[in-house]
C-alpha cells in the first residue's frame, strides 16, 4: 500500500515558489466560500512520525486564515475527558459549519498505538475501527466534509529524518523516546497502519497517502488536495441544496393543487410496521393497556417504598461513578414533568440535572445535531435527566418536516450509535415514553385551560400537534421499533394514570440502577 | 450577629401543611413569570454543618420546576479547572436568563475553611471576599438577582444534629470526619462566618441568616424570601427596562426634532480627557508618530529574529503550563488578520487558539456580556488570540448604543477586573490597539476594492464604521486611558506601516513572555 509513497518524489525550490502564491490565494478564497457555503471541513493528519504531520498543520495556519480554523492534538485525557464516552472529546473539539478543524492524530491515534504495543488484539482493532467509521459516516451524512492525510516514510527514510531532527539543536527537543521506540516498531506500525486505512477508507471519508520525505512535496500536496476537495465539496453540497429546495417547492405545489394539509409526514410515510385497522394505524401504542390503574392508598405506600430504595442506589452509584441517562419522551401533558419532579426528589439534586430540549438555538444549529446533546454529558456519578432529547430529530422534525426524509431515517442508526457509547461506556440509560389516550389529553387540555395556574402550561402548539395525533402515532411506532435495543430498550408507561406512571418510571430506573451495581460488584471481584 | 438565629424558632406541622401548597404555587408560577421577565437568578446556600442547606436545595428542587434550575456544589476542582482562573468553573456554571442557580457553598467555601484552618491570614480572606464582592456585583449589574442564605446553628444545636444524624442508619453516611472537625473548631468558624457575611452583604446581594434548628421553619423561610425577592426583582426589572424604553425613545424623538444623526454616542459624550483642538479632539491616539516605517530588508531580519525568540519562549511556557492571551483591537483595515498570522506562525499551532469575536450567539446574549470571553479560557500552557475582544463593549457597542450608557460604563471596571483574574492566575496578557490614520484606511478600503481577491474583505459595515472615525476615537481614548493598567497594559501599534506593525506585535509579546518565564523561575529557587 505504501509503495508508492517511498519513491522519494521532490519538488525544486523554484517549483515551489512558482506555486505556492497561488495555491495560498485560492485557498484563502475557499476559505471565504466556505463561510458561505456552510459545512464544517475535518481534516485528519496520521502517519509515521517525522513525517511532517505537525509541520504541516502549522503551514496551512500559515496559509489558510487561522480565525477559522480549530486546530486540536490530543494527550492523555484529562479527569473530565475521562468520566466521559470516548468520543465526548472529539465532539466538543469540532467545527462548526463554516470552518476547518485540523486534527492530529485524534480518534485514530490510541487505537493504532494499542495495536503496534500488543495491548489490544486484532479483532478489538477492528471493533474500534468500526466504531471510527461510524462516527466519520455520521459527521460526512451532517454535510462535513472529511479529509484524512497518510504521512508516510520508508523505513530507512524515517530513520534519517529522526537523525536530522536529532542533530540540529532548533528541533532536538521534537524527538522524544517515544518516536525511538516508534522507529523499532516499524513494521508492526506499517502493518496496523495498512489495516486502518483499509478499514476506514470509503467514499465519504478516505484517506490520502501523503509521501513525506521532501516538505516541499508534502506541502503543495496536501494544499491541492484540500484544495480540490473543497471545490468538489463545495459542488455537491450546492447540487444537493438546490434538489432539496426543488423537491420542497414541487411537494408544496402539489399539496396546495391537491388542498391537503401541508403536514409533511403525511406524504412520505415511513414503511411502518403499523396496520390500518378501522381507519387508525395498528402499532406498538395500541397495544398498551390503558385502564391499568393505582389505588391512592397504594401509590402512597408504593412511592415511599421505590423513593427510598432509588435514594440509596443512586447514592450507591455516585459514590462508584456511575451516571445515569433517563430520557423522557411522550404526548403533550401526558405527565413528563411530574414524573421527572418526583424523580429528582429522590436523588441529590447537587448530582442530578434536568435537561429541558427546546428548538436548537443558534450556535447549536451550525453543528451535527448530536453534537447539542453530547455537550450536556455529566461527570461520573451524576443523574442527567432529558425533558424531550435527541428523539426530537424522529418525531417532531419528522412530522413537522424539519429534517429531511434521508436525514431523520438514517439518524436511527446514528442514536443507536451514540447510545452504544454511552453504555458501553458505563452509564445506565433509561428512555421513558409516556403514553395517553386522545381522549384523556383532551380532558386534561380542558382541565388546564380551566384552572387559572395551570394555564401557562397549555400553549396553542399543543393544539396544533394535537391534530397530527396520527403522524405521531406512526412516528412513535417507528421510533420504538428501531431504537429498543438490547443495551438501550424503551419503557413504554401507560401514562392516564398518573399514579401508575410516577411508580413505574421510579420502579425501572430503580431496577436498572440494581442491575449496573450488580455488574460493577462482579467485575470488582 | 447570630444570637436571633439562635433561639429555636419552630413551625407546627398543622401550620406548615396549612402553609406549603400556596407557598409552592406562588413559587411555581413566580418562575414562569421569570421565565418572560428573563433575568438570572443566583441562590448561594452557605452555613454550619447540619443546619439543612442540601436538604433545603433539594426541597427547592421539589418545590419549583426542576427543569428550570441549575444545582452545583463544589468538590475539590478537576484538573480542567485548576488549569484556569478561580472563576472559571463559576462563569460556566452560572444560569442563564430565566433559571434559577441553586449554589451550595460555591465561591465562599474554600476561603472560609482555609480561614478557620488558619491556612490564611486575615488580610488574604479579606481580599478574597473582596474579590467575591466584586463577582457579585459584576452579576447583580447585569441585572441578576443574587440571594444568600446562611443556615446557622448555635453550637449545642449543631453537636445535637449531628448526633441525631448519626444515630439514624439512613443517614449517618452524611456526617463526615470532616464535619466532627469543623465542630471542634466552631467558635473560629462563627466568627469567620460573621467576617464573612459582613463584607459581603450589600444593596445587590446581602445575606439572609437562617435558623436552621427546625426543617418546616427554614424550609419556609427560604421559600417565602425566594418568593418575596422574586417579585421585588420583578418589578425593578420592568420598572428599569420601561425607563431604558422611555429615554431611547425621547432620544430618538429629540434627534429626529433637530435632524442630527442618530449615533447615540454623538450625545452622550464621557467625561473624556479629549481636549477639542482644531475641530478634532486630542486624544491617546494623536500624540502616536504614524510616520514611523520599517526598510523591508530590515524588515526580514527582524521578523525572523523575533520569530525565533518567540518561538523557543512559547515552547518553554508551554512546557511551563504558562498560557497567553493575546487580545487585538483597532481600525478596520488596520492589519490584525495579517498580523494574525505572523504570530500564528510563530507559535504551535497545537497549542492555540484564534477567537474571531463577532455579535453574540442568542445563547450567548442569555448570560452576562463577559460569559462568552470566559468560555473561550483555554487549558495550561496555550496561546489564545482574540480577534476583536470584550473591549467590544466600550467600542462598538457603546458608539452603536447597543450597550446603555451606565452598562459600558461599568464595564470598564468590570473588565479590569476580569484581566486581574486572568493574570493572577499566571496568564500573560497582552492587549493591543492596532492604529491607523484616516487617510490610511481610505487607501486601503479602495485597494480592496480594486483588487478582486481582497473585495471579500470589505464590507459596506466598514464604510458605515468610518463615518463614525470621531466616536470611535473617543472611545478608544477612554478605553486605553480606563483599562491600561500595571497588570495589564494596552500596547498602541503604529501601523500605518504594516511591517513596523508586525514586528511590534511580536517583539512585545516575546518580551512579555520572557519576563513571565523569569518570573516563574525565580519562583521556582
Amino acid at each position: 500500500m505504501f509503495r508508492t509513497a517511498e519513491i522519494g518524489r521532490t519538488v525544486s525550490k523554484e517549483d515551489y515558489e512558482l506555486q505556492v502564491p497561488e495555491l495560498r490565494e485560492e485557498l484563502l478564497l475557499a476559505q471565504q466560500r466556505l463561510r458561505a457555503v456552510s459545512f464544517p471541513v475535518i481534516v485528519v493528519f496520521g502517519g509515521v512520525d517525522g513525517a511532517g504531520k505537525s509541520e504541516t498543520i502549522n503551514l496551512l495556519n500559515g496559509w489558510l486564515d487561522p480565525r477559522w480554523i480549530i486546530t486540536r492534538a490530543y494527550g492523555p485525557p484529562s479527569d473530565e475527558m475521562r468520566e466521559r464516552p470516548e468520543y465526548w472529546r472529539y465532539w466538543r473539539d469540532l467545527p462548526p459549519n463554516g470552518r476547518i478543524g485540523l486534527f492530529q492524530s485524534s480518534w485514530y491515534h490510541r487505537h493504532i498505538l494499542d495495536r503496534v504495543y500488543e495491548k489490544t488484539t486484532e479483532p478489538e482493532l477492528d471493533e474500534a475501527l468500526e466504531r471510527i467509521a461510524t462516527f466519520e459516516r455520521t459527521l460526512a451524512d451532517g454535510n462535513a466534509l472529511i479529509l484524512k492525510f497518510w504521512m508516510h516514510l520508508g523505513k530507512k527514510a524515517q530513520k534519517k529524518r529522526l537523525e536530522q531532527l536529532e542533530k540540529d539543536p532548533l528541533t532536538s527537543w521534537r524527538v522524544k523516546d517515544s518516536d525511538r521506540d516508534h522507529l523499532k516498531r516499524y513494521d508492526g506500525f506499517v502493518a496496523t497502519a495498512e489495516r486502518t486505512i483499509m478499514r476506514t477508507s470509503n467514499g465519504q471519508a478516505s484517506w490520502h497517502i501523503v509521501e513525506g520525505f521532501d516538505e516541499r512535496y508534502r506541502s503543495l500536496t496536501v494544499g491541492r488536495i484540500l484544495l480540490e476537495s473543497l471545490h468538489k465539496h463545495f459542488d455537491e453540497i450546492e447540487l444537493m441544496k438546490e434538489a432539496q429546495a426543488a423537491r420542497k417547492a414541487k411537494r408544496e405545489e402539489s399539496l396546495a393543487a391537491s388542498g391537503e394539509p401541508t403536514s409533511a409526514s403525511t406524504l412520505d410515510k415511513f414503511a411502518s410496521t403499523g396496520v390500518i385497522q378501522n381507519g387508525s394505524p395498528l402499532t406498538i401504542l395500541s397495544g398498551l393497556d390503558m385502564t391499568k390503574k393505582l389505588e391512592k392508598k397504594d401509590y402512597k405506600h408504593q412511592l415511599e417504598h421505590h423513593l427510598g430504595r432509588l435514594n440509596k442506589r443512586a447514592r450507591k452509584a455516585h459514590d462508584l461513578g456511575i451516571s445515569t441517562i433517563v430520557v423522557f419522551e411522550g404526548w403533550d401533558a401526558a405527565g413528563k414533568g411530574g414524573a421527572i419532579r418526583r424523580l429528582v426528589s429522590a436523588i441529590d439534586a447537587r448530582a442530578s440535572q434536568v435537561i429541558p430540549i427546546a428548538a436548537p438555538t443558534d450556535e447549536e444549529m451550525e453543528y451535527h445535531y448530536l453534537w447539542r446533546f453530547w455537550r450536556h454529558l455529566s461527570r461520573a456519578g451524576r443523574f442527567t435527566i432529558f425533558d424531550r432529547s435527541w428523539y426530537g430529530r424522529v418525531l417532531v422534525e419528522r412530522v413537522e418536516g424539519f429534517a429531511t426524509e434521508s436525514e431523520w431515517k438514517r439518524s436511527y442508526a446514528e442514536i443507536n450509535d451514540f447510545e452504544d457509547q454511552v453504555v458501553r461506556h458505563g452509564i445506565v440509560l433509561c428512555k421513558f415514553w409516556m403514553h395517553i389516550t386522545k381522549e384523556e389529553q383532551l380532558r386534561r387540555f380542558e382541565e388546564r385551560q380551566r384552572i387559572p395556574y395551570k394555564q401557562w402550561k397549555l400553549t396553542d402548539e399543543d393544539w396544533r400537534n394535537r391534530e397530527k395525533w396520527e403522524d405521531y402515532e406512526l412516528a412513535v411506532n417507528d421510533m420504538v421499533e428501531r431504537t429498543s435495543t438490547t443495551f438501550a430498550p424503551w419503557t413504554m408507561v401507560e401514562a392516564n394514570d398518573k399514579r401508575l406512571a410516577r411508580v413505574k418510571v421510579l420502579e425501572t430506573i430503580s431496577d436498572r440502577l440494581k442491575t449496573r451495581l450488580k455488574q460493577a460488584e462482579d467485575s470488582k471481584k
